[in-house]
């Protein structure tokens, strides 16, 4: 059901003709009564011009339907690339009766292409005449590239119901630029406060993530938010309901990691600060040698200590004393205050748990990783311009 | 002739039997007149033993004489492994008659392993007494690992020479920790002079490499300067020949990473600043998105944009404005001021040139780095504990 399972929202997902493959490729996703939003961007310096506009938008006025195309991220294509993102905003409004400014559009695919325009409007227009409230499936199928399946989760609060979908498998593909998730909910939401519920869920998931370190031009995450259930307040289980659908599809993203097998996950305690144990997490989890450590089932400990060792934070490294550090994988304990205790943990699931106790603090976090493996060089090596 | 091609200095390298593989393993150079020195070391919060060690003798003596083992990293080792360390420097000062503190003592090998004293100091006497002014060969085959061959640099300056030995391919192989690096040179220098010299000139080429983005526990590169040629100063004339050693050093360390076929030299230009270009040119440098482009010989400019626009810096990212932003691969440029140019450069070579010109001031830097492959992954996933 993914962004159509909560009350008041339809969805569609059709072909425009954007992917070479022939699939689905276009999806719109609208609230039906007025809506509330907020969206979260990627921080990377090189912007897409969908977001740019995008951003602009929701700075003028609350969203009311998201515009995804998979195929064509419409990123360094300069000023016309605006221009082609701003038109197909136009599109899709003319054909919701909306204005322009309420339209967030968003586009994944290969980087530097100038976007098909008239595909996007013509696929616009046919998007806009199925939506439906059964069209939530359709609208997760058609925003895929490389991912092996749709990316749908769904967490119910007391009488109200947030649902999202995702697409993306990291900054990974040759030329694509990746992550993009769309959550809706029938919560009641005043204007200006989608912002401060999406952005901490956000920070506890999807900023939790690393496939490869990479950090794509196009990566958006989207919150609509039109209060059909009916529900009375209740933020924290609103606060619940989104990072549970966050936090699974986050998880969704980094299974679906190219070439990936395992799962790593990182936990971090008794860090000096919690943005020291952010920071220790990050550098394992992008860290190459315990990545293929972790493809390798090694229960590598050497690694996870040089990489916790040079973790980069404020002008130096995060704070870390080895006669005070615990590593333990799967729960079995290998490294204790400052030495080795000989313990060799079998590793053979797709699962791998690394927990790492700093004993210098308060400080935790967690990260979730994929390890790194030949397919994921096959992938990112083979294909050629 | 490496770390004996200055003259007073004499080396060895013998089989000490820390390496399953039976060959050489425990390296020594020693200066014949007394010599004055410096080390950088490596910046990763969980160091060596031998680096704790070495760090406080620095402190306290010149360093006359250099004891390098391959083998077993003694990191991760706690007291013991410091008081083994600690044994090393005795047993090789006892062998020359020097004061415990004018030894420096550099490991590699297994991360977590107690370091086979007595193996060592049976080999330290061993060395002592081969030590030769023709050693500095049989030094530089002492002290690899996984290398696949000595790795050894000299420039001559008017009437002094500057030789080095390098011993690296990344923070790599299991559990291996890598770098390490011997300078020598007869040029005349006074106490407290060394590291002067020294830092630049490792600034300049040993961190501006990047095999696999990871940082060893027990990096370490030792500068000697016995004064033996009787040369005239000429400070300026040193500054050359040191960075012209230090930089042939750190491309054998690049060109010789596990798995690598190319090396990416990155080149950016009109950064907002040198410590902005430095981070735009490290990002992509370590991106594994544009390594393994690179194995591909694919010219993946999109790649090299996602990672220059997300180069941390301070509390965010290197400036950088797509409008003003260039690249060519191997000179051919493929993105002008924020368009792309429609060219696409044949990339077939061992070596790939990345450009960037930011537009936006004088800051510039350069990054030599090798790219991510199959083998890569091999060597790394497939020894397992």
């Amino acid at each position: 059901m993914s962004v159509t399972a909560a009350k008041g929202f339809v969805a569609s997902g059709v072909t425009a003709g954007l992917r070479p493959s022939g699939l689905p490729d276009l999806a719109v996703v609208r609230s039906v009564p007025r809506a509330v939003g907020a969206a979260v961007w990627t921080t990377n310096r090189v912007q897409a011009a969908p977001v740019t506009v995008s951003r602009r938008h929701l700075a003028q006025a609350q969203p009311q339907a998201v515009l995804i195309n998979a195929g064509c991220a419409n990123a360094a294509t300069g000023a016309q690339g605006e221009a082609d993102a701003l038109a197909s905003a136009e599109g899709l409004a003319r054909a919701l009766d909306l204005a322009t400014e309420e339209v967030v559009v968003l586009s994944t695919g290969v980087i530097g292409a100038p976007l098909p325009v008239e595909k996007v409007l013509s696929g616009a227009r046919m998007a806009a005449a199925e939506l439906s409230a059964d069209g939530g499936e359709a609208a997760a199928s058609a925003i895929l590239t490389t991912d092996s399946g749709p990316k749908v989760a769904i967490a119910n609060g007391v009488g109200f119901t947030v649902g999202g979908m995702a697409k993306g498998a990291g900054m990974i593909h040759p030329r694509l630029a990746t992550m993009l998730v769309v959550v809706t909910t029938d919560y009641p939401l005043g204007e200006g406060e989608a912002e401060k519920f999406l952005r901490p869920a956000v920070e506890q998931s999807f900023n939790r993530i690393s496939v490869d370190g990479d950090c794509s031009t196009n990566d958006a995450v989207v919150l609509l938010a039109n209060g059909a259930s009916g529900a009375a307040r209740d933020d924290a289980a609103l606060v619940a309901a989104l990072e549970a659908v966050c936090s699974d599809l986050a998880r969704q993203v980094v299974a679906d990691g190219e070439g990936a097998t395992v799962v790593l996950e990182i936990g971090v305690t008794g860090a000096a600060s919690e943005g020291e144990a952010e920071a220790i997490a990050r550098r394992i989890a992008t860290s190459p040698l315990v990545k293929t450590a972790a493809f390798g089932h090694d229960p590598n400990w050497g690694r996870v200590l040089m990489a916790a060792g040079s973790a980069p934070y404020g002008d130096g490294y995060a704070r870390l004393n080895t006669d005070r550090l615990s590593v333990s994988f799967d729960g079995v304990e290998v490294f204790s205050l400052g030495a080795p205790t000989g313990n060799v943990p079998e590793l053979s699931g797709a699962v791998c748990r690394i927990d790492l106790d700093l004993g210098l603090g308060d400080g935790a976090a967690g990260y979730l990783a994929s390890d790194l493996t030949y397919d994921y060089v096959r992938i990112n090596a083979e294909y050629t311009t």
